[in-house]
């Protein structure tokens, strides 16, 4: 069995991590709940989680990084938290066609609250246009929400040149769902003020993970609201971080697979990185010279290789892969509709690999590939 | 080390579910998002979870069980899901002083948008008086919201007896925190329009798990949007459960884990709760022989024993049990505000029990509250 599905949740999770998580199961207490002592080391344990994502973020403090359930959750968060406000006032708020529903469809919904909702189509390379994005900025423009890869394709606009073209008191959101544990990402450097994080994907951490890192300026409403074990005579949320985000008990043991996970990439970042786009560069090379294969992908560092075949449908390629071929990718719209209609598709197929695949497994794929387009 | 707080979170799994788990992160694959085996076989497996609940909690059909990250969540989809709608209608909501804030705030919350909410008191005994509740009843009275089970002191109300004082129409919502896995519930039976669950106390899964089910009139809008594999052209959530209200990658390890948990108490449900029942009676009558130890539970399947100690506040002597005696309790208020003032306390101890602890441990903690109080 080979899996290339790792950009939907990462296949491979590192000894360590799932040691931490079965221990942490075990050590059972709910952090921030109680006073005694296995509670106060589960306590400080997701503290301790909270500043090693700070640090591998460049995030601005380690009370502004929330724990959610998966990047959507995070992505809510920071929009529906935020841009509501916006809505109320008819601002306006600027996109990219290269979204994933997890923005698009948050953005949607605050359309009818009077939100303005703009989107920045691709250039003639496929990849998203940052000077078209620049055009659609106005004196109205409150927030630009821009994800750092394409679920889709991989591409992955220069969040500096992003930054550049917005004003300084526009808020940058930014959902790192691909991109995190994959390239450096530098909050503060690069002017992002709200960052989604998955945790199950490239930061090898378990179904269930994720976060919200954002900065001083950035200060979302709750969405949900309950028990936080902090002023529990306060029938409304408490107005300070991470508190007021996180209520009800958090998956101790996602978390620790989140701290952890992150720990293991520190070093191995660029490692992984260069494994990766090695993998990619081999699988778009192979598959450019396959009869019958369009590819939409270019060589990058998440992994992500998109391509489409000659008369056969993306769903059915990747139900003839899995089951006469054992490899495991996608097809389908990805969640990204708005990206399709750029990029006149109607659907792709979509191998992802992570630093656990090997080149033996893409050149196994790529025989793969050949034998179902020969059919 | 005696873990009595196991209505913060349970301290001990079954062996099967730590199994389960562990296979269920290795598993790796995402449910619902692409069509080969491994996420075919984890989208099996997920409904298989929303069957065994429906099951086990007569719920109305298994695509009325959507998976959240805890109790809290579902609470939060229910209450903000549809009595959002009832505020702009300026429509009343009774609720119990015994709730927990996780109903509490959401409803709070509602207030500001129009929603009426009004709160049913004790009774002389310390239950939740529920002929006081049916006198708050009116025709503009569209959902009751009410705890199977305080988590403050054990009380419960009778479920049919609540549902007799309110009208046809009158939607019901139940908070199942601490009463799922402790007591038989019957939805359908007992006239429940919506339960929410916590997967990681009473129902043995891990922490990151929890449900809401609901019936065929209960029909809420997301609070959260995002991919949901399904309908990816939709700009907006699909119209149809579970998918409306699943956005973002489901933890497949803590669905799992909430399983197993409910297939492993399924015929060990009664011998859990006679065995919890036995062990909150030794707790009681051995508290009520200590001079000095005011109590305010009484016997109850659900293992919670609540308890003031003169001259000494709850955080301190739960700090004390922990580091002198090793035992895990909580003090404070227990995110329950209303709970406290109605019963006039400023805080209280409480040990909670489970199927797993023993009687030998009660005798061990009450020997520790008799040093205590002698000091």
């Amino acid at each position: 069995m080979i899996y290339f599905d790792n950009a939907a949740t990462g296949g491979v999770k590192p000894d360590c991590v799932l040691t931490a998580v079965a221990a942490a199961i075990k050590a059972g207490a709910n952090p921030g709940r109680s006073g005694h002592k296995l509670s106060l080391a589960c306590l400080e344990r997701v503290y301790a989680c909270r500043k090693i994502l700070c640090e591998f973020f460049g995030g601005y403090s380690y009370d502004r990084v929330v724990f959610t359930k998966n990047c959507t959750e995070a992505l809510n968060i920071a929009i529906l938290g935020v841009l509501e406000r916006f809505a109320a006032e008819g601002a306006t708020v600027v996109t990219t066609v290269a979204e994933h529903n997890s923005v698009l469809r948050p953005l949607e919904f605050l359309k009818n609250k009077g939100l303005k909702v703009q989107y920045a189509p691709l250039d003639g390379n496929g990849n998203i246009d940052v000077d078209a994005l620049s055009k659609l900025v106005t004196q109205n423009t409150k927030a630009a929400v821009v994800t750092l890869a394409s679920n889709v394709t991989g591409c992955s606009p220069s969040v500096k040149d992003v930054r550049k073209v917005i004003p300084q008191d526009c808020l940058l959101i930014c959902d790192g769902a691909q991109a995190c544990g994959h390239i450096t990402i530098d909050m503060k450097k690069s002017g992002i003020d709200a960052l989604a994080v998955a945790g199950h994907k490239g930061m090898l951490g378990i179904q269930g993970s994720g976060a919200l890192l954002f900065s001083e300026r950035f200060n979302p409403d709750p969405v949900t609201f309950g028990g936080t074990g902090s002023e529990s005579y306060n029938l409304q949320m408490p107005d300070f971080y991470p508190d007021r985000l996180e209520s009800g008990t958090d998956s101790y043991p996602a978390i620790v697979s989140l701290g952890e996970g992150t720990l293991y990439l520190k070093d191995r970042l660029s490692e992984h990185a260069a494994a990766i786009e090695d993998m990619t560069k081999t699988l778009i090379y192979g598959l450019s010279q396959i009869r019958g294969v369009k590819l939409y992908s270019k060589v990058n560092p998440f992994g992500i290789v998109a391509f489409s075949l000659e008369n056969m449908q993306s769903e059915m390629a990747a139900y003839n892969l899995s089951e006469n071929f054992s490899v495991c990718v996608r097809g389908g719209l990805h969640c990204a509709p708005l990206m399709h209609k750029a990029l006149e598709s109607e659907g792709l197929v979509r191998a992802s690999v992570s630093a656990f695949n090997t080149p033996s497994e893409c050149q196994t794929f790529l025989q793969a590939v050949k034998e179902l387009t020969s059919v």
